[in-house]
């Protein structure tokens, strides 16, 4: 059985090279490309993809699983083979559920909705995008059906981002959150505002750059093992974990954007970096799911990032980097500008207070749209009047409405729950860990972060994909994902930033 | 058989977009990778080589060949389906008639001789590349042997890089170009040198960047089909004719490098950005030979970039961006300090006047050790003496002799002649070129390429491999590789400059 395992190995290493190289090929179309290249690149991606695809889904493998996971079950459920095995042996059957022609199928519809979408949302017409929108659900439901029946049918799609969650299990979460983080944006927005206007004067490119190179380094990323590059959207990328590479934009006139995505990005790497070579050249070696991906991302540009102790430590460098803009800028003002909270309409530009309520929002029109009591073409009526529930706004355009997001267009349903399950986590896994490390505040007044990389390291990154997202949350904290945490840091934080 | 011609052209499609995506991951290695991930790389590049190797010697396409070549014979023997099923089938013939276990056995050899070959040079102890050697010759020998018999057994090995080209020509043009360019050396040498000093002074590298890039716009290169990068040795590298990239290195204290070696990859760059559409996604879509191609790098590095008309228009411009450098250089001795002639031991470091003279060393040579007429012990010792004969000088070890170049480690037996024969070549096109557009001096002094590079386009860069290189020349010189126009065009020139 050594030698089955070991053809497994042998396989799903061939297609973890393949998936790889398909990523080194969009990281390369997106940071370093010349413009003209754009349909040859289209070509290699389109032979690459199915040959990786190919690959990945040859019968041989099943064959071996066939053998393999009867045997497994005598394996010790915590082992390295087992977990193998087993999670490898879910994506294949995934992967082998749904037919070639199908993923052909919904290449070209949302190729074309990718592109309706954009005129849509230029033109701020709805109806552009509505037929191909229905054709995306429907496409929806029909992959739905090559799963076996769920609880609910939104299920299926939640299961490919965040594997084992379940729809109710999230509704429930984020019922519990909404009203308190609706109240207590509301608390803040009677409070006076507080002043950010010196982040959005002129800030040199090549000075941010320097400085997010150097908190990136504090945190701990590894050049040796990744790059920086300019992009965009900023994304994290990776060819297994030994090349993990991040990429940033600058404003000049906004300070908070490279500066924090920077530190976000470099949340996603440092997990990366740090998924254990035994996984290499399986599906194993990646994160465990969107929302632990996201906790991570969240915590260093978040929990780390926005807090008083890193900045204690990090603002005179800043301040010595701008003098102009920063050095009649208190400290105390800095913190609380980086921490402004404002009501807006779009889910990428809004704070840590707001941010999971736009979230939310997304959800219930997508299980709306699921369960078939929401039509398409109501989406932008029902959109407004949720924004104006939860956030008070209206939105004066359906392009700052519910056409912001390009996900839907390109087929992803299912996927934005992980946004906001990601910050809950993150302040899941800080209050666990401040309780082994109490000197956190401390160590990041120093400038130090090994203590947090380190058990972070031990705790999740190592393990890849080993374990499930909701259990892995639950043996490190000793409690399912829950909203309590994160409402609790939020209402200490910004009772003292704004006086509650 | 239009159905069969489209499936040919489906599997060398395939095959052409996995070599291009091998090359991809080539040129992010040598320019962007981070050195951690060199083992993962490693990985990647072996899985994706040997995919490609697959399907472009997939038994579909050698039984679409037998009915396919038949067919081909009555069509125009100029037409693109004949040369396309043509020279793709003998590709193929090439590829299938190689063991792949033979294949593996070389990449083994090869990548353990590379390091011997690394320690011997920086030791300058030629026996510990030595057995290393014997082994690659043993291995050339039975590749050989995979071939129908040839008129010499070198041609076969010539044939992989410049393909129709056979030892006994090879060997004639060199033995009419050896003597006249011995001469000339010696006549320069008894002249007064000229100055070149103010080469050798601190140039910034940004400036040199930014020079170099106005040269490639006005040549011709097409941003928007290619970039430039640094790296360790400068190379051109393409994925399609749309992505064509180019990269470069500088020295602070040696203006030419960067300088020279810009034009030189921009002249490889041209050729392959001017690759008709037509021949996207097959084996014809890239220059016809080495030679072919150095003789477009060498043309517009030394015919255009060595030229005095060149530097009429472009010099005023290097003086603005080096004005305590060149200030005081007049355009006439910094024409004469670029075109120094000086008898040296290395080739890369070579100028036009010696640079053949290396060459037909190592031919001569390489030619000796297949014959077997030639122990490879003895090798450095007859290095030594035809580096007497030919330069008048003695390396004083191994390491600038006989170990200096990197090629026989990696198996690259017959591939140095090329380097020559571009040389030879690029005069040839030069003058006829000059007889249809005799005003090429004026247009280059008004920075003026465009007419060179049409012509070039239209009889060289749009047929990729479509001609047999040796045919190519005759059909656009009207006579066959010529050493003559080449001597003659030493000989006028340095004359001026030596004032011999």
């Amino acid at each position: 059985m050594e030698e089955k395992l070991q053809k497994l190995k042998d396989y799903l290493g061939e297609a973890a090279d393949l998936y790889q190289v398909a990523a080194l090929l969009g990281w390369d179309q997106q940071t370093q490309m010349p413009h003209g290249a754009a349909a040859t690149r289209g070509q290699q991606m389109a032979t690459l993809s199915a040959l990786a695809h190919q690959k990945a889904t040859r019968p041989e493998i099943g064959d071996l699983f066939e053998e393999l996971l009867p045997w497994a079950q005598n394996l010790d459920h915590d082992s390295e083979e087992y977990r193998l095995i087993t999670v490898s042996a879910s994506d294949y059957d995934k992967a082998t559920r749904v037919p070639s022609e199908f993923v052909a199928e919904e290449s070209q519809i949302t190729a074309m909705a990718h592109e309706a979408w954009a005129e849509a949302r230029a033109k701020s017409d709805f109806s552009i995008f509505q037929p191909h929108l229905e054709q995306i659900l429907e496409l929806k439901k029909k992959y739905i059906s090559f799963f076996p029946a769920a609880d609910h049918p939104y299920d299926t799609l939640l299961d490919d981002f965040e594997p084992g969650m379940k729809t109710a299990d999230v509704k429930t979460i984020f019922e519990a959150l909404r009203p308190q983080q609706v109240e207590l944006i509301q608390a803040i927005a009677s409070q006076p505002q507080v002043d950010d206007s010196f982040m959005h004067l002129e800030y040199d490119e090549d000075k941010q750059w320097d400085f997010g190179v150097k908190v990136a380094t504090a945190f701990g990323y590894d050049w040796n093992r990744g790059r920086q590059d300019k992009s965009t959207h900023p994304f994290t990328i990776n060819f297994g974990m030994d090349d993990v590479r991040i990429t940033t934009r600058f404003e000049k006139n906004l300070l908070g954007s490279a500066l924090f995505s920077t530190m976000h990005e470099t949340g996603h790497a440092l997990y990366e970096q740090g998924v254990g070579h035994i996984w290499a050249r399986t599906p194993l070696a990646s994160g465990a799911s969107l929302a632990i991906h996201e906790s991570q991302s969240r915590m260093w540009e978040n929990l780390v990032g926005r807090s008083l102790p890193f900045w204690e430590h990090f603002y005179p460098s800043l301040q010595a980097s701008f003098p102009s803009q920063l050095g009649q800028v208190s400290l105390e003002k800095f913190y609380k500008g980086i921490n402004k909270v404002e009501r807006s309409l779009v889910r990428v530009e809004a704070d840590e207070a707001t941010y999971n309520l736009h979230v939310m929002l997304r959800l219930e029109l997508e299980i709306a749209m699921i369960e078939g009591t929401v039509a398409v073409k109501d989406l932008p009526e029902l959109w407004n009047t949720k924004m104006k529930d939860y956030l008070g706004l209206t939105p004066p355009n359906d392009a700052k409405g519910v056409l912001q997001d390009i996900h839907w267009s390109g087929g992803m349903i299912g996927y934005f729950s992980t946004y906001a399950l990601g910050n809950l986590i993150s302040v899941q896994l800080w209050e666990k860990f401040k309780t082994i490390n109490p000197e956190i505040d401390d160590q990041m007044r120093n400038g130090d972060f090994s203590n947090l990389l380190s058990w972070l390291r031990v705790k999740i990154h190592q393990h890849g994909r080993k374990y499930q997202p909701q259990k892995l949350v639950e043996r490190i904290t000793g409690s399912k994902i829950d909203p309590a945490p994160y409402v609790q840091y939020l209402k200490t934080k910004y009772s003292a930033i704004y006086e509650l």
